[in-house]
């Protein structure tokens, strides 16, 4: 068989025919960015072949790639199917990525449905040969339990500890065990994956983990890996629902292991996550949420048995789903929009998750109403010529003043990519010092004179115009068509944004605050909101950062029985607003397609 | 590797070291008869090899062999372990087993707890975009239904049929499919498996399909096979629970292929067997009943997701397991009960189950009292000399007059040995002749006269007398160890007969009628029961045969939801008498060893 040496990775794959190389690399856990997932439409999956010879370059392939690229040996991996035994490097290395873990949580009463009590376990006898099951529903004063647990566990009399998810009975252990009582809360994101351990007799978060969500294999985005479980529709669900399972499995070995806890001490996981991530989680069909008209298989919460979709814990562990509104209003915002305590409210809030997709929620004295719009990657740094996203070597800031270019970089590192703050650092900036137009539009190099500090910044390849961020060999830069990305992103939030007031009737003024949820939202800054106009001027000041509440708020189901109870009532009351299907919205979204306020 | 041709199987098999020749055999599906479980106290798992050596023989497998058979190079596999590759041959070959597979059943009104409804869903719109799964529970008008169901449905709208378990959904089927509704009654013996498949609109039964019990190869009898569950703990009640849950989709697959019928319309399996095989399906740990004080983990009725346990019918087809007593009144003898209506009686009846373990039920007006007598499998033609199962070439009847032995042979072929029926019909001859007294000995063939036509019938072993069945190379005989066996089996159930009657307080006189079931009780004349003192002359006119009662009840189970509820409460007011920790039981069980009315 054909094999593939990967010279950097010092790793040697066997070689399958009629495959493409991108897939036999992701298939053997071999990192290269894909954002667009083999389709051969983002050019970034490039290796170098080193020895060995590939069949020739499609047109396609070679518009992606420079001429110099071309000639020392650069390939895209996903056009690639090789013939014979090759020698390759791989060129990304995979970078640690900044995950947040934490943020704003509301005083409660720690309450979980999840508790153990100890009881004594008559002796059967030649004349009392009682079915320990009987026994047992006898000792406990039930009724009866999942007949599951008879499986696991060996006839025993004496102390006898029973854990019981509000009545139902969900283990049997030997002796007294009420000491050891734990839980875990997790946001599985899109693009990562948060998972805390929690002791749920304290409430006390021992520690997190996180981890890239492994589905990146499938697709960068929602979408992609939609369209994968279509076009395969033999055994995607199950791969889907292995990758993540599996990485949930293995965070919370980590976390035990950390502790030197049993995981059969866990006896719940509570997971918040948007829609397509928890159908991908429960192995149910996502691809209706694919397409119009955007109908999910299920949103209410599901408390189930962990075990059935393979978690690993005590043997009838509960997993908590929370609940989702919509396809596009997941469990994650309603965890949010819970976290924010929304519904309590009796001002004006808005709370805005911004992402791939941004989600808005507004609560007008505690009445909900959501929607959600399509901003596409480029805020994550994707789809974007030097984008990359948020990890070390990623510009995250940008000033530019008369002395020139001043960049942050994650990490202090030589900057090797932009992320989403970056990129609208950089905008916000490109806008100030007017190198972009309000239209979006680059000024024409011809306009600024020599002695401008600008005019360097500029540069022509091929009559296109492109800001430089750092020269030399591996040159950053932001083309136009970047500015145009980011300029769809700015007018589909801003174009919910207002379609919810106007909803509403609310007006810009009346909002008393602004809450910007999640992983990324915490990396913009309000100056950058403001300053690209993604965010209207009036509400600058109103901009608060809650963190993680997609997190927090599976922590707080995990933890009391009221919050699930109150979660599940606010996804409920939340309306939600199909901006595609709302009235005059096409034109609203070409008027906020302008930037800068 | 070392292989293993078998010759007259015409298959090789991979040799595997330490492992005897016996389980290799058994592993690889090639039968090799061994009552023992390879234990090496039967000395029936012989072979022939033919080509190749083998390490030299042990004292006890010797003592087993005849010279002739070691001459011609026969062995016991149980002892062999083979260091090199050889040839041999298997000695028996898998008769046809003769299985019961009717009975006698009282009428009774069909009312299954699972049907049909179709419904109209409504297309979800961009206005309206609810989730499948709440567009559904409004349509059937339900608050909610078993989440794993999503799992197997694509979103539908339009016509679709609802499965019910009585009020919960088990099932989505697009379009109308209220004609397709299919169950099995099944009886799991310790010997037999016995299937059948009904069309549950009609309650007809369209076919039955029946096997010998896969877990044989784990040990003929429930002792033996707890015995292997617990010397191998690793994996040992997986490997129980898969042969007999592999065997029940095989079957369910050979009857729904008949009938042209996709086994996705099966919704309900209901199935009786003894507490020991109850346990072994449900994968739960069966040790305790191999143990005094012989208390099972479970004895009630379960209704769970057969899929829960691996078995292929609908994916949220049910499986019901009817209720046990106790660990030796398995849900088997609760389903004979029920079905000869023990409970509603008003007399005083006696139902009798008669197999290795020999189960009695006494029913005074209603009131049941039940025990179950170690019999042992002598009464299954097992650990007998010329002992074998009834199947083709079993002498199955005998009548001895001065002209000789007239065998009664099943299939009417050259006999090969001789089943229960066969060993108990030859010692009622046996005693009818007044070769075999009434304490069990042989008499003194001294004490015969030459011209006696029973003089031949004897011959002497080494001082050991023996009856000859069938003279020449291939000899079958009885001796008086033969003897001893049955004799045990005989105290064992006459002595549990009369402890019943004293608990109970009733005299043999009262006694209504004695129901004998199962597939080994219906081969069993009431001249040998009687003529052996199995049970005493005064019932022989009372006699009747109920079949495979255990079967029956299954059915009954599956097509009435009252007859599930009264098989539940039968079990609960069915009181057992543990014989061993009765009161001067030992004495009784001498008293009742004596053979002859």
């Amino acid at each position: 068989m054909p094999k593939i040496f990967i010279k950097n990775k010092n790793k040697t794959i066997d070689y399958v025919s009629n495959k493409d190389l991108l897939q036999m690399l992701l298939e053997n856990e071999i990192f290269v960015d894909n954002p667009c997932n083999g389709k051969g439409s983002c050019g970034k999956c490039k290796i170098r072949l080193l020895e060995g010879n590939l069949p020739a370059m499609s047109e396609t392939e070679e518009k992606f790639l420079k001429k110099e690229e071309i000639i020392s040996g650069i390939r895209l991996s996903c056009f690639v199917v090789p013939q014979e035994d090759i020698v390759i490097e791989v060129l990304q290395k995979e970078r640690k990525h900044e995950i947040l873990t934490t943020g704003y949580m509301p005083s409660f009463e720690i309450n979980s449905a999840i508790h153990k009590e100890t009881f004594e376990i008559d002796k059967p006898t030649l004349q009392n040969q009682s079915a320990f099951e009987d026994s047992l529903c006898k000792a406990f004063g039930i009724e009866k339990f999942d007949w599951r647990l008879l499986q696991q566990h060996e006839i025993t009399d004496g102390k006898v500890t029973g854990v019981f998810n509000d009545k139902d009975l969900i283990g049997i252990e030997s002796g007294d065990t009420t000491d050891l009582l734990y839980g875990v809360a997790i946001d599985i994101g899109t693009t990562t994956v948060v998972a805390a351990l929690i002791d749920m007799k304290t409430g006390n978060e021992l520690t997190t983990a996180s981890m890239i969500n492994p589905q990146k294999k499938f697709g960068l985005d929602v979408l992609t890996r939609i369209t994968y479980e279509l076009e395969n529709p033999g055994d995607s669900k199950e791969k889907l629902q292995h990758a993540i399972v599996n990485a949930i499995n293995e965070m919370i070995e980590t976390m035990c292991n950390q502790f030197n806890i049993d995981r059969k001490y866990i006896y719940e996981i509570s997971i918040a996550a948007n829609c397509t991530m928890m159908h991908f989680l429960l192995g149910i069909d996502a691809t209706s949420i694919g397409k119009s008209p955007y109908a999910p298989v299920f949103v209410k919460s599901k408390n189930i048995r962990a075990k059935d979709i393979g978690l690993k814990g005590s043997p009838g562990a509960r997993l908590y789903c929370l609940p989702a509104v919509s396809s596009y209003i997941g469990a994650d915002i309603v965890a949010g929009a819970y976290v924010c305590q929304l519904q309590k409210n009796s001002g004006n809030l808005l709370f805005i998750d911004i992402g791939t997709n941004g989600e808005i929620v507004l609560s007008k004295n505690g009445k909900l109403l959501s929607c959600s719009c399509a901003a596409g990657p480029a805020l994550e740094g994707m789809n974007i010529s030097s984008g990359m996203r948020a990890a070390e070597g990623a510009i995250e800031d940008i000033e530019i003043t008369e002395k020139g270019i001043e960049l942050q970089v994650i990490g202090n590192e030589e900057p090797i990519g932009i992320c989403g703050s970056g990129i609208l650092a950089a905008l916000k900036e490109l806008i100030r010092i007017g190198l972009v137009k309000k239209d979006g539009a680059f000024i024409k190099k011809e306009k600024l004179e020599e002695v401008d500090y600008r005019y360097d910044m500029i540069q022509l390849d091929e009559k296109k115009r492109k800001f430089v961020l750092k020269s030399g060999p591996e040159q950053l830069f932001i083309t136009q068509a970047d500015v145009r990305q980011v300029q769809l992103a700015k007018g589909a939030i801003l174009s919910g944004f207002y379609a919810l007031l106007k909803q509403a009737n609310i007006d810009m003024n009346q909002l008393d605050k602004i809450m910007i949820a999640g992983q990324f939202g915490a990396h913009l800054s309000a100056d950058s909101l403001v300053g690209t106009g993604i965010l209207p001027e009036e509400v600058k000041d109103k901009i608060v950062y809650v963190g993680n509440s997609s997190k927090t708020g599976a922590y707080m189901a995990l933890m009391s029985v009221e919050a699930k109870k109150q979660i599940e009532e606010l996804a409920n009351q939340m309306d939600y607003m199909e901006l595609g299907a709302s009235e005059g919205y096409e034109r609203l979204f070409v008027q906020c397609l302008q930037f800068g306020n």
